[in-house]
Parts: structure tokens; sequence; C-alpha cells
């Protein structure tokens, strides 16, 4: 059956992005240090479209997140909400360039209607205004069977939790202080069944994997 | 060399303790929950004078928190701050009981002095009025070469962390979200070099210790 499976990468004290996030820090103010982690593995590498790269002990985390997942739910701010000055005789584009990096059906929770938007590489952005129950359906349709990834931010995914929909949380626990920005489980009472079932060390990053049965 | 080592609970959410503390309790609403994964422990039913217990991956872990610790530094919460009615006749003798499972010097920084208070099983609580540098030095020389713990809660904590004393952080990351109470890291900017150098899998927390050397 297909699962809905959160994934963030999240500061010691508790953040998902920085703060005053921009078109220059789309991640807020030292939101980029939350993912180094990432950056120098090939199994990240090569769904961006880079050669190269190493393999630690986060590689299976990352290869176990980006397998079986057959469509993304993301919030607006996440696909590139408030991207400040750009040439407006072009559609935008959100932040993830010409080829995204997901290879399959994006759903964008928002509150702005708009027409699909296909990009190259499989990627398909679909605006969703209403609600995530609604974001769900749709992705749930478009991953014919395999899971769906809830790739954030701090507020579609609080509106998840809350709602009890998230079957699966893996979250990497960047050991660094952001002070101020989003935190994921503002609002956030409870886990909705959902428990520590693994842990595992790696170089700048601690995986916590949560799920329910 | 002497160091000084903080050690704490936390919830997945952040928090040290619950809201609410009172004399009921005096971790706060479900603060308590922070430490389930400690009280079955052999190893820490001992030092509270209690036989049997289980032995798992935080064994070791709190073995190594015990080794070596010459005094401790709490809060004035944490000795028992607020406690309530209690019989005036008796001097106030923290939420410790007759016997805490300290064995050695306990510094208690806090605006109100009073003389020391001698337990059963060689804790002697300290009160010391004039802020957290003093009771270092206190601690320090009271240790006698071995390192001082620094238990919480988190003001102290925090006033401690921003001063750049801490010299190890053993985190024991508890799988449960609060909701509320008093945040670890409300207010520090930044860790002053501690690292993440070891973390341990064990049932129920997740184990980060940072240190610098």
């Amino acid at each position: 059956m297909s699962r809905l499976r959160l994934r963030l990468s999240i500061s010691l004290d508790g953040f998902v992005a920085g703060s005053n996030q921009s078109a220059q820090h789309p991640l807020g103010e030292g939101g980029e240090d939350l993912h180094q982690w990432v950056f120098p593995l090939a199994a990240w590498r090569k769904p961006h479209g880079l050669e190269g790269g190493k393999t630690d002990e986060s590689t299976p985390v990352l290869e176990e997140e980006l397998t079986n997942s057959g469509a993304t739910i993301m919030g607006r701010n996440m696909f590139g909400g408030h991207p400040g000055p750009w040439d407006r005789t072009k559609p935008w584009m959100g932040w993830w360039g010409a080829r995204p990096p997901f290879h399959h059906p994006v759903f964008v929770v928002t509150t702005h209607p708009r027409p699909p938007l296909e990009m190259e590489g499989g990627t398909v952005f679909t605006f969703v205004t209403d609600g995530i129950e609604q974001a769900y359906d749709l992705a749930r349709r478009a991953a014919k069977g395999k899971d769906v990834a809830l790739a954030g931010g701090a507020n579609i995914s609080q509106q998840y939790l809350n709602a009890g929909l998230v079957d699966e949380m893996q979250l990497h626990i960047v050991p660094i202080l952001l002070g101020s920005g989003a935190r994921l489980f503002d609002g956030v009472k409870h886990l909705h069944d959902l428990r520590l079932v693994k842990t595992v060390a790696a170089p700048n990053v601690t995986h916590l994997k949560f799920s329910r049965e």
C-alpha cells in the first residue's frame, strides 16, 4: 500500500529552515547548512544530473528515500513561493531549475491556482488549491502504488502530521543551531503512533526513522 | 584536566521539561516521559539505592556519565525550587530525598543564600549566589581533578552554553513531543566548538555526544 513519507533535515534546535527566507536564501539564513551532509553524496548528485561524489553511512538512508517514491508533495514555499524580482515575461518556474531532481509528479499545495508545469526529466508540478487531503489523493493516484514523499517545508508538514496522515518520518538531525526560523514541530501535539524504528549515525548527521505499522 | 559536562534528556521538539512545573510534577507535565529510558537500567538504579534492573545500549552511556564526576552543578529549580506547601518547621530539602543519588558535592545556582545541606550518602548541597562562574570554580575545586557534571535545567544550561564553558554535551534525544515547556536551546546562538563525536542508538532514546578538544 502507498505510504506517505515525510523527510526533512532539522537542526539540533528544531528548525527546518532559517529565518528571512528569500530568493537569495530560499532555505533562510543558515538553512543551507542543514543540507551539507547530503550535497557530497553520489546518491544525491546523480538525480541532480551531477557526476562523482562519495559514499558514506548516509548513502543507504538517502537511497531508501528515493526508492519507491512515485510522487512528491511540497508546500508553496518549497516550490519557490516568494522569488522577488524575475523576468515576468516568463512564468515563474520555482527554485528547482529547468530539470528538477524529482523525475516524477510533484503536487504543490498552494492558494494560488495555476496550470500544471511540465519540466525536463519527468517532473510535472501540479498546483493544488483544495488542501492537503486533495493533494494526497492526487499524489497517491499519480504514484500508482508507489509511496508518496512529503518534502516539506514546516507548515505543510505540520498540517499532515496533525491530520495523522504521515506513515513514515525520516528526520536528518544536523548538529548545528540555527537560533531562529521555521520549527518543524510548532503546533504539533503528538506523533500519531509514529515510533522510532531506526537510528543511523553518519558524518555530520544522525538519521532517525519513525514509522507506524 | 577537569571538564564541564552537560547531560540532559530532551524531547524531539527540544524540551527538557514540560510546562507547569510543580511539586507534583517537578519535571513539568509529561516531563517524566523524558526519563523512561533510564529508570529501568541497573546502572541508574544502583546509585539510587535500588537493586536489579536491565542492561542495554544505554548502559555504557550512563556509566560514562557517572564515571569521573567529582561534583555536580544544577539550577535552583532542579534542586527543588518551588515546592508548594511543606512542613516549614523543617528546612526544605529539595526533591532528591534524604539520600540523593549524587554521592558527591552539588552546587546549586540560586539567588537565595542558605547554609550548605549535608545529606546521607555523601551528597552536600552548597548554594551559590554569585552566578555560574563562581559555581564552576567551587565545583571544580571540590571535584579534585575529576570532571564536573552540569545536570540542568534549561536556564542554567543556557547560561553555561552561552558563556562557552561547556566542554562536553551529552543529549539523550527521546522520540516524543512535549509541545510546551522549557526549551534547552532558547536563546543559545551557537555551540562554541562543541562537535558531534558519538551517536548511540538505544531503546527509546538516541544519545548524541558533543565534545570540544
